[in-house]
């Protein structure tokens, strides 16, 4: 069976050293959700049809922790991200008094190592956010699942969600 | 229908003034969880008998993730945390190949806002680390679902999921 | 004459002790401006009649940035923000071929400072962001005039900007 | 009329994929200037003429700025900086009682994206931490204006102000 | 024997709850030192005696480390500063070809916890900055030993080594 | 005598500019040392015992803190790091009651500049972490001396401390 990789010959985590692997253009997506109650779905409704755009907030949370994924994650390689995206999607049915908003993140970028950390911590970001925003009108609110979706680029191959 | 309370009167969001409020013990507790597979399971458990321990990593990044909660959130408050802690229990049922491991982070500050939002970060932060440092044996991992389990303190009232 | 306040007796810089001032509410209002031409113009406004608003970024960059004013500059005291808000104003002459955006940052806190820091930071990085989204199209813009309007609170008392 | 480029297909800001740029040499030279009362500046020059230099803080507080601009900026790609550097100028006339002081920041790196924002938000850092050192002498001081001077390399080509 | 006090009933590291801890004015001074060769000495001492000055950018480095202590050491608290300061000394022995600058580094707040780390950790930044800035001219230097001389305040008591 | 290369045409430091510098493979290794008393030393060992690890919590604090060096020490290049290790040895004389903790911090990168700041900086920030941890049981732990041990890669060729 094979080993975790982040060990060292003490037993300690250590940053897997990465120097021998070359850039190249990789890519990952990722996606979680937030459910939430009927009158948060309304007023994040409203707000979007304004300009007070709960989903805006998100967004910018989103991509700017897919920047600080080496901060966050301890042994994540910091990479220099060439472009982060998130999109949001309703998923309602009002019979069944279900209300949830699906965030997909996008991260690619040009370098030695994936980014599947990046995209899995966008979009968790994204709906911490989201949740902080609506807490004062419920604080049921459930995020995830959260899980990678697709990877491409890379010695070890693509990957793709079945 | 009570308002999304992070607005202001331009329609965009602002980080709402708490000067007012009273600085109160309060604290919060999450949980979330990760779904792996079984040699994920035995690497992690094998580690954690020995030191190269997957959780103690994990614990680092959600302690350290809820200090910087204001960070990531862009609507958090900032607040002098003044305990965190994070447990992690095994889930496991061989026989129908279910394995999960349960986090739970539990957050306490003496401030004028509560601690849920630090919470839910630790423990995402958390389960971030643990994908991170276990996906090389296995991308399918699913984080969450993610969620507020208790609150105290402050003047909304205390909070117990049911 | 008084002397600058941040020195030390070997003449080198120092985070002056606040040790003694008694916790107050301490408010500051700053303002500063994005000088731009009128394809600028255009393209923000048809942003902000739909989702896709460079005043909703710019407003979370000011939001965050006031909070991290004490890791931007160097001798200023970290403080618990209790609140921040940033508004954006059209002043246009389309006669004159003027088109600028005036941007107010106002920031609160229950502290031994005062966060004048926190708002010239906040107000210049909004007017940052607004510079970073536009910039392609057209890189003449210029930011500023930045200035404190107004501050309450603390011993040195009150000030407005004549 | 070209579009903005930092919004997707929902209308929402997203870090624009730059992943098919070359990377070259690229230069940004920005200026700002802070405007300040004749006690202010007799302390500055008695101070820079001892060891006890505002400038020396303001230089320190701009590179590092520099080297933060991702953080600040939602929208910005990291980068690798190769080399900051911060200049300042007295701008006097003591007979029209007006003393100013002009800062050029200049910033440089090889890689995907220009280092506009870069230059400009060093020389934002720096003026503000001029303000922050000197406001207890006259909080009347004013910041900027804010400009790029000049930028070299990149696809877009050079760019100096007239 | 008394037990470390950063571990849960897991035994892994927590972030100790101080939530019942009073606020008081608390101090720490630590020391350490830098031992280079004659000619990094020549050098420096010629910058001081000039603006540029290798101490004045160890003296901002220590002073926005000691801010950011609590997220460069994992279980340490978040705390506001009150005031922190740090001065360099000369130790040189020409006849004996010693040449060493010694660092003292004073920190204070009004919290609920001790400085000692925030002393420890601006000493340590501000030695680690005088090596960054000189190490062309010489990597054998040495820092340290590091340690605590002081502090006061807080249950514990005074400590004052001996 | 060759000049300090950190300093501008001003006087005050920059960061020098290292556009023209080839990316190569580069490695540093640094050392550093916490002395300790006899309890430290027993609750220590008792830890790595069993799950609750002091060294496991200062290894991601090392980790943690070189990919941050950047952040902490003012003219240092960022650098996108390839590998990070910490190591942990014991040096004991129970008869001298002698009581050591040495570690040492390997760095790699393939990046223009060198990592032997990084290296210095992960020692520092795991020996602060333990003490940290410790010093409930005794503040009289010294840290360091803190050195370069090896560098390899660059222009300026390998370094060996004899």
């Amino acid at each position: 069976m094979s080993e975790l990789t982040h060990f060292n010959a003490q037993g300690r985590a250590k940053m897997v050293d990465v120097s021998d692997k070359k850039d190249s253009v990789r890519t990952a997506r990722s996606t979680t959700s937030v459910l939430l109650n009927k009158a948060i779905y309304q007023q994040i409704k409203e707000g979007t049809n304004k300009k007070g755009d709960v989903f805006a907030v998100a967004q910018v949370a989103g991509i700017m922790a897919a920047k600080n994924t080496a901060q966050i994650i301890p042994m994540c390689h910091p990479l220099a991200l060439s472009g982060v995206d998130i999109e949001f999607q309703w998923n309602v049915d009002e019979d069944a008094n279900h209300y949830e908003v699906l965030l997909t993140a996008e991260v690619k970028t040009k370098g030695p190592t994936g980014v599947e950390m990046e995209a899995l911590t966008a979009a968790s970001a994204a709906a911490l956010t989201i949740y902080d925003m609506c807490k004062a009108a419920g604080k049921e609110m459930v995020i995830g699942p959260t899980m990678l979706l697709q990877k491409t680029g890379g010695k070890s191959g693509d990957y793709l969600r079945k």
